[in-house]
This record gives structure tokens, C-alpha cells and sequence, in this order.
């Protein structure tokens, strides 16, 4: 017989989970290929275009981390950011003009498509990086981002990371995605309202009263240091689902300072380290959520965004989105958050 | 270079969708396996629990379609209905409990968790079913969910069924699921609330506007006969899906009669033979979108479900769903539905 299962709403405006410990509780439950091992990271360093060497089968670099004296679209870098060669909204006249025809409505698919490709080394993977150059990667994150939010047609910025076949990476060198978008998504928008509805009814962030109770119960804790924390989220949607959020109220990740981004860039590689070890090197996407930035806005943005707080969301692919959460937008996770929390503490 | 994206909102309440022709264009870009020829019908018909001869593997059935004079759970039956092994909610105690602790808001698992075993063959697809054994599966479809709605103390059914194991499928014989909730589904609300608006000020149902405005332009047109609609949605979020509509207005599936149902069943197989032709077996979910049972919400659900229009949702599984959707709640569709419902007309 299984155990009785539990709904749980999410706080901070993603809906409702089902936590149903019954359907599977260790972590050998979840059948996958390690990413590393099993060709599960696709395509071949052999005919890479991330790998250094093939800088010509890219478009031309917008901004990258080079040896001083290096030429653009050459060896000699250690990270390299280039057009999506495959983008899914591409740099247009501005403002996006829109159509109505009945009821349906269309806007111009004007936006960035940007690919960071995080390191030289095909193989290389994130925990196992020296250092600097992750802290590399989350700078060319933050700089990228601050140069697409001087841009003012562009209402909101996607930072995500697919690792591996399984979570969408149609390419296996490691790499990290930044989409602009014309519009506020919705999720971002439910999060941000949210946090403003919170913070009009109690003057304080959402995010920030959250932080400070999962830091004095624990049981969803996974890492806490001088400037980050990282919990399993009380209505996590997927097994293994982490949150890292900065302490301090900011709403911006973009606002981050170089101090910010080395000690996140130990943490992300402290946690995913502790996914490898605990899950197999698992497939997994990693989403940035911060405010729509307020010169992109001009202000007309949600109300309240300063009231947001930004955060990364990782999320392991060990289980199928299926019929039910297609039909009903909330999810079945078959492993108990704080099962899931004491799994990566250990 | 790509051909310019456009961006669609979904007129039913769904939220945007990205639609980027460049990304991919002929149904052969999508890899993917076959799901009969290839083992991605999981499961050997050897070992499945769900065969006749092997009814003591499952819960004992709680409805079936049975040989007059068979016993339940023997052989005989030729669509049979038992409790989930696994259940993601159990039946329990009305009304279910909620907690809340801080932010942290809770909510008794409790539901009905149910398989709808389609047909007594292992190897039996939809499309190439014996006509009266479709119609015996929608009819305990219905049969099923009208026993559900008897029940007060769930707020919402969703019937959905994952074909092939990227669907979700963990079992290769044919079957679908109904699960009842207490609670109703934030996607199925905002459908609901859509459909609330555009009644309110127009005095006329959204769908039968759709499906007016569809069957005049015809190019999202995939089928349409005496009683049913099925188009490739204007704002698809996955390459070919599709939905199934009834053209007579009518907000619960469970309302069908008999002669409703069995043009449906001939639909769906028209419809789902038009899947395995033009994109070779894919994996697919099909979910049922209904207004909650006024029953069961005692006239206190969304004000307006009678203005819902029940339809089905199919939803083909050709690409992953990744760290932009993840993030934003808004999808990439590489297909225009214009041209998924050429290749699917043809």
C-alpha cells in the first residue's frame, strides 16, 4: 500500500504539487542515462562548432573571455558568446509590431538568442571546473544580461541551461542559454505578483521571510553560506528540484558583484557536485529568475517588481511530464522535498 | 539564416507560444522511436499485469466491459477499470484536511486514481482497434467519469492518456487514467475564466467561436464531420498537436451520449491513423479538458462553467521540453499548425 500523498500549494505563485511518496522513494528509482558516461552528453568534440578550432562554424562572437591580444572568432578564449546559429526570436525593428485578426493576436517574434559557451574543454563539466572559471561563466552571465537590459525593446531576459540530451541539449560541449523576449512571461509574472501581493500586505519580501524559515527548520536545507542558500523548495515540482537564492533582497541577479559571483560560483559547483554524487551525473535545467528590468519596463512593468527577489532554479529530468500535468498544469512528484533535501545534505 | 518567429497567444487562456518556423520544418526532424516497432512500447506482454490471465496483478477492477457471465477479475472483459497500483492520490475522508503552517498551505492527498485497461491485446494501437472496441472505451470513459461526478468530495476530473514510454507511458499495453482531484487545476481554471470573459461580453461561447472562425479560414483545419472538429490549434505549443472539439456547445465530456460517442471514437481513430502515418508511431498524450461537475463544486466553482466547451487535447511528443519553457511557462513550437495540419490533412 502506498503512502497517503499531499497536495502542496507553491508560496511564492507556481500552483499546486502532489507529493506522492509512494510512487518512488531512492534515488536508483529514477532510471537514466548519466549525461558523462553514456554518450548521454550528444555530439562528438570531433565535429563540435563549440570547440575551439571550429570558431568559424558559429556566427561571429557578441563578447567573450580571451588571452589579452587574441583575435575575435579565434582560439584563445575561455568563454565565448555567440548568436543561437538556430534562434527562436531573432533582433527586429522595434517596438514588435502586433496583429489581431478575430481573436487571435500575434507580435512580432523579435528578441536575443544568445549561446554562452562556458568553457574550451567538449568534456569538461560544472562542479569540476577550476574555480575561475566558473566564476568566468556567471560574470559573462551577468555582463551579457546587463548589455541586453540596456536595450530597451526587450521585456524580459531567460538565462537557462539545458544539461544534457534528456533536458534538451542538442549539443553535449557545456553551454548556457539568454533569450530576450518581447513580452513578460506569465510564470514570471505570477511569481512577481506574487511577491508584490506579500509585500503590499506585510511590507516585507516574500522571498526573504521564506529564506529565513527554511533557514531555522532545515529540513528542506541543502547549503548555507555567508551570501547564498539553496533548499528543495516545499512544493517542488520534480524530484531533486533545488533553489538558490541570494540572502540579501535584490531583485536583480544582474545587479550582482563580482564578490556575489564567486561565492555562487563555489556554491553551484558545491550542489551540482552533490547531484552527480547522489544521482549519477543526472540530466538537469537550470532557470534564472529574476525582475523584468526596470529601464526595459520604463516602469510599466509589474508594479512591484522591485519587490521581487531573484533566484536560480535547478531542475533534475528524472521523471516525465505526462498527461496529467499537461491537463492540469500541477505536477506529481514522487519524492518528498525533504527526503530530497536530506539525500544531497549527506 | 532562420525564417522571423512570431509569437501567439492562445485565445483560450493558455498563455504565448513562440512559433519559429527556422528551427525545424519536415516531420522527419523529429527523431524519435517508433512506439510499437521498437520496444518503446514498454513492457513484454510476457510479464504485463494488464493481459488477461494476469487480472490478480492488478487492484481488484471496480468496472468493466465483460462477456455476459464472466466473473470479475477473470478473463472475458474487453475494457477493464481498476484502482492505480501506484496511486498519486487514495480515496480518504471527506472533506480533505488542509493545513497551514506559516506560508506553507497543505491539502489531504486525496482523489481517485484509476486505469482504463483499453483492450485486452498487448499489441493493440487505437487506430486499428475493431470499430466497437473504440467506442467501448470512450463509453468507459464517460461511464466512469459520470460515477466520479456522483462522488461531492472531488472538485475535478482529468482523463488523460501517455502513449509510448516519452509519453510518460511506464506500461505498453494500451490504457489510459482518470484522476479525480480536490481541488481544480489552475490550467483548467484560467481555460475556464477565458471562456467566463469572452461570454460575458460577447454572450457567446468561446469554442463555438473558434470553431466557427476555423472551419471558415481552413488552414488549421485537420477533419470535420456531423459532430466533431479537429484542428492543429492557432497557438500549438508542440509540433502537430492537435484538438478535438464537439460542435454542438456543451461543457462536461461526460454529458455524451451514445451516438456522440461513437462518432468520436471513429474520429479519434481517423485522427490518430493520420499520426502514425505522417510522423511514424510518435509517443503522444491525450488529455480531456471539461467544466468541473457543477455536483461537485455545488454551484461554487468558476461562476461560468457552463460557458466551457469540453474538448481533447493531443499533444505529440517530438520535442523536449527545456530550461526556456521551464523558466518563461511559454513554449517553442517549430511547426507552424498551418503546416502541421497540411501534413496531417494530406
Amino acid at each position: 500500500m502506498s503512502a497517503p500523498s499531499e497536495l502542496r500549494r507553491d508560496p511564492t505563485g507556481g500552483g499546486w504539487v502532489i507529493i506522492a511518496a509512494g510512487r518512488a522513494a531512492r534515488p536508483d528509482d529514477f532510471r537514466h542515462q548519466p549525461v558523462h558516461h553514456s554518450g548521454g552528453s550528444a555530439g562528438a568534440s570531433e565535429t563540435c562548432p563549440f570547440c575551439p578550432g571550429r570558431e568559424s562554424g558559429t556566427p561571429p562572437e557578441v563578447a567573450a573571455v580571451r588571452t589579452p591580444g587574441s583575435a575575435p572568432d579565434g582560439p584563445g578564449w575561455r568563454v565565448r558568446v555567440v548568436p543561437n546559429k538556430y534562434p527562436a526570436l531573432l533582433r527586429g525593428p522595434e517596438p514588435p509590431r502586433s496583429r489581431r485578426r478575430g481573436f487571435f493576436e500575434s507580435l512580432d517574434g523579435v528578441g536575443v538568442h544568445e549561446v554562452v559557451i562556458e568553457t574550451p574543454d567538449h568534456e569538461a563539466d560544472f562542479p569540476s571546473l577550476e574555480p575561475g572559471q566558473a566564476v568566468d561563466i556567471l560574470r559573462t552571465w551577468r555582463d551579457r544580461i546587463r548589455e541586453i537590459e540596456s536595450e530597451p525593446q526587450y521585456a524580459y531576459i531567460q538565462l537557462f541551461k539545458n544539461y544534457g540530451r534528456e533536458a534538451g541539449a542538442s549539443l553535449g560541449h557545456p553551454h548556457s542559454q539568454i533569450v530576450a523576449t518581447p513580452i513578460i512571461p506569465q510564470r514570471v509574472r505570477d511569481e512577481i505578483e506574487a511577491a508584490a501581493r506579500f509585500h503590499a500586505g506585510t511590507g516585507d519580501c516574500l522571498h526573504c521571510r521564506l529564506i529565513e524559515e527554511e533557514s531555522a527548520r532545515e529540513e528542506r536545507l541543502i547549503l548555507r553560506n555567508e551570501a547564498f542558500i539553496v533548499t528543495a523548495p516545499y512544493a517542488s515540482r520534480f524530484p531533486y528540484e533545488m533553489h538558490v537564492h541570494p540572502l540579501r533582497h535584490e531583485a536583480l541577479f544582474s545587479a550582482s558583484g563580482d564578490r556575489d559571483l564567486e561565492i555562487l560560483a563555489a556554491s553551484l559547483q558545491d550542489v551540482l557536485g552533490r547531484f552527480d554524487r547522489a544521482l549519477d551525473d543526472p540530466p538537469f535545467n537550470l532557470v534564472l529568475h529574476q525582475a523584468p528590468s526596470p529601464r526595459q519596463t520604463g516602469g510599466s512593468g509589474p508594479a512591484d517588481a522591485v519587490s521581487y527577489h531573484w533566484h536560480l532554479e535547478i531542475l533534475p529530468v528524472l521523471t516525465r511530464v505526462a498527461g496529467f500535468e499537461w491537463g492540469t498544469g500541477f505536477y506529481i512528484n514522487p519524492v518528498p522535498p525533504e527526503a530530497a533535501a536530506a539525500g544531497l545534505r549527506a
